[in-house]
């Protein structure tokens, strides 16, 4: 067992021993339905891992860790019901194995239960926390509400997109950093580089799922490839297109996008190389992670970064 | 201006005043459309009126008012697309006038604001305010489940009745009225009698709600009359009934569930003054209603009370 897997393991457990009201059975079984669908349970582990950086034992960090994967399982649930989606780690999602009603509430209850789930620690800790968490849970709604946007609209610049996966996924990487810091009481500056690197690694890991849906491999992914182009998706690649292609090289994008599902994917895929999108995407990406590393490198304590670092090496090793 | 309108007057100034922010239009227009629809404001009142029984002023109160304001409107947002309503307040809901999506996520969004709301609190009287609206809006949420549950049951007990009420609304009525003793920081007795008093009150008005929905006048209750006994809803009256009538009356009843509407609705009420239910029913509104004047006057204060009695005259005349 790796270092990083110890505290996973301490997560999962806090997470299935954490006890929901028994009924009603029909608000509550959805949530312990899925709270135990899995996942990589990142943001609690960066939590766990950034208070260790400063002393944190376990005890007092999962509470706050459990928490901000709870809130994250909460915007699933209700982003299922808004994306119809019918499946979540290949089972059903919570409005199709109940029905949408059901969803609503439990996703409602489970928000409520994640702030709740901070008040075990005292005052003045838990208005930190809460205060970073209300103004992030606020972010990430805004981020989904510019995501339905961008489904509407013809053109989305590089600006509003990474604006809006910035909002959407990456500040909730940087409060679950952020947590670590507040909890151990360090400084305003240590806190505020955790913040940003979780903030930057969150977009970098996005661009590089925005990439691997296009150009990753069927078997590693895990999801058949092609998704985000087929639904004519605004990712980082549809906007670095629309930037860089020349009016013949829209028209051919134009006429690709009626085309048949794997002629599509294909020609656009091809169209995306001939116009250096996927260097440009790659290279953003980069400078994103660079700048996460350079401000886990300012943050200033005693503790070794190992840990973080090998976390960092197994997320990358499962995801590229 | 009567005494307590002059404090509805500050209540909706700083309702309107609250500035959400400009952007994304879809998250944030819902909100204020819906914020701005009215109601009475019931809420707010009591937290305002409550606080000033121990000598709070309106500039201390108003946040706390707020925010149960916004949070009873995040639920009405919810439920209006849980209920299929397509009018609220003779508008149209924000599901229809938007659709179900805006309005999952707006109220996500104004559930949040109005947590957010408490932060301007220090500490203590944070965490406290917090813990009690954390545990409440858990409570509203098993409520609204259990009246979604009821739909689909034959038999429903008075008991089970209540317990629903009390929790999708009463509950909330008394965090209203403890809140003005929290913030006041008056002792664990005084709160509790606020509580009791408000939850008392919410259970008597629900009641006295479904009462007026089978034999209130038109006019007065500004609705039409009989909706709830030809949805064949779980009212009082209904668990009531069920109680009380005879093996030919649940016949009859079974027969006019089937009839065309006027006939359905007059025909039940008849069944249900045969069965002396709605005697039965304004005697356990009247048993709320005492025990809610019971603990206003265990309530332990040097600031007289008359206000809180003015409101309450207020409330009872629109609604009676």
């Amino acid at each position: 067992m790796t270092l990083y897997e110890s505290r996973l393991t301490a997560i999962e457990n806090y997470l299935s021993t954490n006890e929901y009201p028994k009924e009603p059975t029909n608000l509550y079984d959805p949530i312990r339905y899925f709270m135990a669908l899995g996942g990589k349970r990142i943001r609690p582990l960066f939590t766990v891992l950034s208070a260790e950086l400063f002393g944190g034992t376990l005890d007092n960090s999962l509470p706050a860790a459990a928490a901000l994967e709870m809130f994250h399982n909460f915007t699933l649930i209700h982003d299922d019901i808004m994306d119809g989606a019918p499946k979540r780690r290949n089972l059903p999602t919570v409005h199709e194995k109940w029905n949408a009603n059901i969803a609503i509430l439990s996703g409602d209850a489970l928000m409520i239960h994640a702030f709740q789930e901070l008040s075990r620690y005292e005052a003045n800790t838990f208005k930190s926390l809460s205060s970073l968490l209300y103004k992030t849970s606020i972010e990430v709604c805004i981020g989904q509400q510019m995501d339905m946007d961008f489904e509407s609209m013809e053109v989305v610049s590089e600006a509003q997109y990474l604006e809006m996966i910035r909002l959407k996924t990456s500040v909730l990487l940087g409060c679950a950093c952020a947590f670590g810091g507040i909890l151990e009481n360090t400084s305003v500056s240590n806190i505020d580089h955790l913040y940003r690197f979780g903030e930057h690694l969150g977009i970098a890991f996005q661009i590089q799922d925005d990439i691997l849906d296009a150009f990753g491999s069927e078997s590693k992914v895990g999801k058949q490839i092609g998704g985000d182009i087929l639904s004519d998706k605004k990712t980082l690649l549809f906007t670095t297109f629309q930037q860089r292609a020349t009016a013949a090289d829209k028209a051919r994008h134009r006429q690709l996008s009626a085309a048949a599902p794997e002629e599509k994917i294909n020609g656009i895929k091809q169209l995306y190389l001939d116009c250096e999108v996927l260097d440009y995407c790659k290279a953003t990406q980069e400078k994103h992670w660079q700048k996460s590393q350079e401000h886990l490198m300012e943050i200033e304590t005693e503790a070794s970064k190992d840990l973080v670092k090998e976390l960092l090496e197994f997320i990358i090793h499962r995801n590229y």
